[in-house]
């Protein structure tokens, strides 16, 4: 089973591409989980080396690395979400760096609306739930499926987390829901690359014991009503925030 | 009840004290619950204006908007944790601000290892499950016990928050357990101010659904063998950080 793969000693380069504006925890989630482990190595890139990249409200600022071009063939891309929309397609540096460094990545992945355009035609995807009913325009097959380890698929009407074998290209290909599921990927994520202990010690680690109140967050928990006002509430939200 | 109170009209200021180093998640769990809602006004504050304060591993900085001189009465206070001990009793900046801070908070916060040195004197709290022990040195009662709005107690080694009714000082404190956490904490903290429906939607909208493998968030679950590999595991990152 893929999750046997894992290595503990083998070095990994784990790349999140930058690009404004951006969903924090999209990014911070998987970081969090990934770079704490030994032999992993974590880098944000961008169009240009030393660049600070500020999220959607502007207090916090990512340092970019190295430049798409400096820095091609990592193993691991982790694609975060921006509130507006998709990732802009003709972001045409990102969008040529992330197809080239695809092809010889170890895993591509994405959290919320990251959802690897240009990568997914074709293949089944999810992505947050709000914008999940564009992703068959970018030419992605909306999944309502999520595929665990063990070959066990539950239903519900938006899943946390894809994760398929990596002996196809479309099995290399990890893509999560809305924001907070980025550190849900992240454990499957390290599962299969460093093995099921390495995992557990870093969900022990961040104390991910989740016990949230209120049973709402996905909208086939949150029934129609809710959904309808979050929709309105994340319009207010996206409506204060600063333009490009 | 305590979230019975949630006004939504209400402007609250929200203040993360900055110091170095941090643990990313820590902040951006509260950060990214707490920065969608309506007259929500998120700052960072530090020993200097437009100081930027980098994180464990320096790949992500957060930008302070004001000193600790000219924030004195935020409504609510998150107090994050760092990698490497409780806060520094004698970070004389952080702890006096805090103390006069606390005062006039409407509630005062923490995540992790942020656990609020000098406030918990007789209190009961909780924190990360490593410096779990530790409480004690610092005056408070660690307790196993999860008080829920409704009243009901959960007992687990490690309890994911406590929540208790705004009636007192001791009611005014809020304290959750390791990293991830803070999500959790965040949620009942926008519940006790803005309401249960505002706390549900942020809940959806950050698709907060968790569907995580492994039941080894907490040490109780982890069993000795995993917890103490753990410990192990977070020993030799915290010796691979830079010093302070």
């Amino acid at each position: 089973m893929a999750h046997e793969t894992g290595d503990v000693e083998r070095e990994i380069l784990v790349v999140i591409p930058l690009f404004h504006p951006f969903t924090t925890l999209d990014a911070i989630g998987p970081y969090e989980a990934l770079h704490m482990i030994p032999r992993v190595t974590m880098q944000f890139v961008s169009t240009r080396e030393g660049e600070a990249v500020t999220t959607d409200i502007g207090l916090l600022q990512l340092i970019s690395i190295a430049s798409f071009t400096n820095l091609p063939n990592p193993h691991i891309i982790v694609v975060r979400g921006r509130p507006r929309a998709f990732i802009v397609i003709n972001d045409t540096a990102l969008i040529d760096w992330l197809k080239k460094a695809h092809i010889t990545s170890t895993y591509t992945t994405s959290v919320c609306t990251g959802a690897l355009a240009g990568l997914l035609e074709g293949l089944t995807a999810t992505t947050h739930w709000e914008p999940y009913g564009n992703l068959a325009a970018y030419g992605a097959i909306p999944t309502e499926t999520c595929m665990s380890f063990n070959g066990e698929s539950r239903m519900s009407f938006l899943l946390q987390c894809i994760v398929l074998g990596p002996t196809s290209r479309h099995g290399k290909i990890i893509t999560s829901a809305g924001i907070s599921s980025g550190i849900d990927m992240a454990l499957h994520l390290i599962t299969l690359l460093k093995g099921e202990e390495v995992a557990k010690m870093v969900k022990l680690l961040i104390e991910y014991d989740p016990q949230p109140p209120y049973d709402v967050g996905a909208p086939s928990k949150a029934g129609e009503e809710l959904v309808e006002k979050t929709r309105q509430f994340s319009e207010y939200f996206i409506n204060t925030l600063p333009a490009n």
